[in-house]
C-alpha cells in the first residue's frame, strides 16, 4: 500500500507549524509524499527538506527518490486526479464515521484487484469545501471531537500500517545520516 | 488510571497553536487536565475553555469539575510534586525507548498497590532540560524520528487507554452541549 497525503488550505502565518507537523508525521508514519494547497510557503517546504536531508526520506520503494512535499493551487484537482488514477480517497474529518469501523473497508478497497494499491489521505484546515466530502470514498473521524489534524493523521497512518513504525529499528528504512539509538535516559545515536 | 499532562516551555507566538492542539488532544484522549510552563498565555487558556464550554469536559470522575488547563512558572516543580504524590512520570522524547516496549511496565507501575493510579505525561517543546530526563520514570519515544509532540501524545494516550476513545459514543462521557453524529458524508449532530 502506498499512501499519499493532501493537506488543504494552508494559511500563513497561522498554519506554519501545524502544517510542518503534519508533513513530518506523514513522513514518519510511512507516507510517500505530501501535496499542500492554500498559500504557497517555501519555509514549510524548506523545513521538510531539511529534515529529510538529515534524517532520510526513503520510502522503501526503490523507484522513488524519497519523501517529498509539493504545492498545488487548486484543492480539488489533486483529489480528482487521484480518483482517476485509482486511488482510494480518505478524508479525515471530525464529522465522519469512526475510523475503526471503516479501516477494514478502506484497506479492502485500496488492495482491490481493479485498483492500484494507493491511498490518498486528505486533511483540511479550518473550513473544508463540501465538495471534498462528496469526492471522498470515506469520510472518517478519529473521534468525533475537536482536537488536531496532526493527531488524527498520526492515528490513522498508524492504524493503516498496523503500528509498524512504532517498532524499534523501523526507521532503518529512511536511510538517514542521523539515527537515534533508543535511550533509557539522555540522548545517543547510531 | 488518571492521566495528567505537563507541557513544558510554551513560547509565544511560536507554540500558540501547537500547544492548543496538545491541550485538545489531551482532553479528547482522556486526560483529566493539563499544566503548561514557559510563557503565560491567556489566549491558549481561553481556547481550551471555549472548547470545553461547548463540547464538554467531564472526565468520568465525579469528584472533578472537568478538564482543566493551568499555568505553572517552574518546569520542575510540577514533576517533583507529582513524584512525591506517587504519580508515574512518563516523558515523551524522540530519544527515548520505544513506547510499545515500555507500555506494559508503565501501566504496571501506575497501577501498583503502593502508588496512586495516576500518571503524568510530560511533553517538551524545542529544548528540554536534562533534569527532566532524570526525573522521569520512563523516557519514551513514539518512533525515534522528529515529528510532532501532538502526534506523540495522541498515540501514547490512545495506547494507554487501549483505543477506548476511538469507539463510537465514547464521547458521551464529555457531556457536551454539542455532540457530532458520525456521518458518511457531510455534518450532523445529536
Amino acid at each position: 500500500m502506498e499512501i499519499q497525503i493532501l493537506r488543504l488550505g494552508h494559511r500563513l502565518p497561522r498554519d506554519e507549524r501545524i502544517s510542518t507537523h503534519v508533513a513530518l508525521v506523514a513522513r514518519t508514519f510511512g507516507a510517500s509524499g505530501i501535496v499542500y494547497t492554500g498559500q504557497h510557503d517555501s519555509g514549510l517546504e524548506d523545513s521538510v527538506k531539511r529534515i529529510c536531508a538529515n534524517w532520510g526520506g526513503k520510502t522503501g520503494n526503490e523507484e522513488k527518490e524519497g519523501y517529498g512535499i509539493t504545492y498545488e493551487k487548486n484543492y480539488s484537482k489533486p483529489i480528482k486526479k487521484a480518483k482517476e488514477d485509482g486511488f482510494t480517497i480518505v478524508h479525515l474529518t471530525m464529522y465522519g464515521m469512526p475510523l475503526l469501523e471503516k479501516i477494514g473497508e478502506i484497506k479492502k478497497m485500496t488492495n482491490d484487484a481493479g485498483r492500484n494499491g494507493k491511498l490518498l489521505v486528505v486533511i483540511g484546515s479550518e473550513h473544508v469545501p463540501g465538495e471534498v466530502y462528496q469526492l471522498a470514498d470515506f469520510n472518517v473521524a478519529v473521534t468525533n471531537q475537536p482536537h488536531s489534524e496532526v493527531a488524527a493523521l498520526a492515528i490513522t497512518l498508524n492504524e493503516l500500517n498496523n503500528g509498524e513504525m512504532l517498532k524499534r529499528d523501523a526507521d532503518v528504512k529512511f536511510k538517514g545520516k542521523i539515527r537515534v539509538k533508543p535511550n533509557e535516559k539522555g540522548k545517543s545515536f547510531y
